[in-house]
């Protein structure tokens, strides 16, 4: 069994998730059917999604249950685009940090290059957060052009955590609707949706122990949103036959989740893992937010002179699994996009390392990365050189 | 428990599907990493696309998995008339039968009032047969502004089978790509795409006894799609993190579906559901086709004088699960469009009811539909007069 260490990509399924979800497999019925099957189905889904709900600090009317977190994005990003088009034609540019996540960033490129969009994008601080004073220009050089402000609650590569609702302020202040990626934040820290007013938020079950194929777009009351998958209207703003067991396993990994915040265990092991590093290896440099900042199961590195991938590939020969960046970007020669926009130099951005930790991180774990890594480091230089 | 005659809107999950999801789910890994449990459930992902690649006679490369039917469907009827039209802007028409389920007249009509696509709908005959030479009009009609054609491969309400080879050749004679919605014949009907030449086919998974939530798009090597999700470019066509343990069960349903056609116990049971409730109720008309022109599990009636959802209730009273059509349009207070396009009067569509067998309807099923089932008719009669 490998040293698991890469939770953002995907969490291993808890076996009381696991449990519940067999549980609601094993049950047959479509929730939209009248017999008494659908309306077993129905009440399933209906407490999968009230646990979806409190996770995310929204009624359960406002949970639009997707398959899976890239819909979600894309439902919010041209949902909230096209229905705030709609009401006023002049609105066509959308507001994006630097560092999206490549759901977002493939989604507004399209609307760009189909469906008439202008995207003016915001650039990062040196740790990653958008800067605040050119995201409040945009949205005023904008003015009444502006359909949509996209951003990460918090980001998926190098843990930061913005400052959404200074965003959702801003962006409202001028009549913008705001959607949030809190794919890489949920389950590591609380979202409160209304309490930071986004009008859409997009979460995903499998980052946080729940399955894969299903994810949630949290979608205010008063949001305006146009439909992507068109059908028999089983939901506000989403077709397509409603997943009950599906929603019963990402109650159950959100009700979880939700129960064992704050990290502070986890957040500890990173603070040691990060020590480690720092102290072990020459030339390492821990890149994103800190502090409160940061995600608790998140640390990022560059090592100066190495190729990640070539370290990837001996860590994990050595049975540790994590990552350069995105699992959505991998195997693709690029360098990351959001350490460039956070001005690291190339060389450097080309040795970057992701190291996510969840639930069910042990001390074995850390010390196990720690033990390899100085030798993997040295043969990757060795390597490169 | 019910009898559950409603394998259309949705099937149970065989044991055997049931164990391969639970062992896959135990497995954590995001086949789009590098490392080794990535690349374990990169190989879990593929065994299962292989499998719905055989289930649908294409290449494991022309399977597109997607997050169900519906999204299946929205991809590739908006992502063929996309591209079609990127290719050439005159091409705009979309050539599509009446009675079609919701999921392509909703994306059609969004298409209609969205994207600047113009519909011409074909009828049918009175079997809900598409009229071969009315379609082969709008095509000569429509001439080189043809964007689309789309059809069902069988008709989810009514059973019928249409002539889909016959529909690709007339179509491709003209330069026009074709979708089919295979969902309803998935399962019931050998689906070999290659012998049938369609450019792409929609299938869902829980039609046949995998989990809800996951579908595929068979896209021939030549087609040309747009994509509807973007985002990391996992797929052809298709973003988002893939489903492993998904495609496994939907690999287990498929193949054990195939293996179970053709369905000729099951035809049987269905035959002699009809035949009993044609001698035992006054005013019953069976609709849909006969013979091989009608998919073996359906069966679909109305009754004279009946209101077809009084007759559900009642007979869910009684334990038996049936439906008036589409689970996609349940408890939608409409008259069933496919039952008028098909020139049934609208007092007969009224009391439409459809009955949907599938591997595990048994004998007893059906003794206990025929038995419940006057006693219902009588009183939903005397209800309604």
């Amino acid at each position: 069994m490998a040293v698991y260490l890469d939770h953002a990509a995907t969490s291993p399924m808890p076996e009381e998730v696991l449990a519940a979800y067999t549980d609601a497999l094993r049950l047959v019925g479509n929730p939209s059917s009248i017999h008494g099957p659908g309306q077993a189905a129905r009440e399933l889904l209906e407490s999968g999604r009230e646990a979806v709900a409190r996770s995310l600090g929204v009624d359960p009317v406002e949970v639009v249950l997707t398959g899976g977190g890239t819909e979600s994005v894309n439902l919010g990003v041209k949902g909230l685009y096209w229905a705030a088009r709609a009401a006023d034609p002049a609105r066509r540019r959308i507001v994006v940090p630097l560092g999206e996540h490549k759901a977002t960033i493939d989604a507004v490129e399209w609307l760009e290059r189909h469906e008439g969009a202008a995207v003016d994008w915001v650039p990062l601080d040196a740790a990653g957060r958008i800067r605040l004073d050119a995201f409040a220009g945009a949205l005023a050089e904008g003015g009444d052009e502006v359909a949509l402000v996209t951003a990460l609650w918090a980001n998926n590569e190098v843990g930061t955590v913005q400052p959404v609702a200074e965003l959702v302020e801003l962006a409202h202040a001028r009549g913008v609707p705001v959607h949030l990626d809190a794919i890489a934040a949920y389950g590591q820290l609380p979202i409160d949706v209304h309490a930071v007013g986004a009008d859409a938020v997009s979460v995903s079950a499998h980052k946080i122990g729940g399955p894969v194929g299903i994810g949630a777009l949290a979608l205010a009351r008063t949001a305006k949103l146009e439909a992507l998958l068109h059908g028999g209207d089983q939901q506000r703003g989403r077709s397509g036959t409603q997943d009950a067991a599906g929603a019963v396993a990402f109650g159950a990994a959100a009700a979880r989740a939700v129960a064992a915040l704050p990290l502070s265990r986890v957040a500890a092991l990173r603070d040691r893992l990060v020590a480690g590093v720092l102290a072990s290896v020459d030339g390492a440099v821990l890149r994103g937010g800190a502090g409160p900042e940061r995600l608790p199961g998140n640390a990022h590195f560059t090592f100066a002179g190495v190729d990640g991938d070539a370290l990837l590939y001996l860590l994990d020969a050595s049975g540790i699994a994590v990552s350069t960046g995105s699992a959505c970007q991998a195997g693709v020669a690029e360098l990351p996009h959001v350490l460039l926009a956070m001005g690291v130099p190339e060389s450097e951005a080309r040795g970057a390392l992701r190291v996510t930790l969840g639930h069910d991180t042990t001390d074995a774990d850390v010390d196990a990365f720690l033990a390899a890594l100085p030798a993997a480091v040295a043969r990757a230089r060795a390597a490169a050189s």
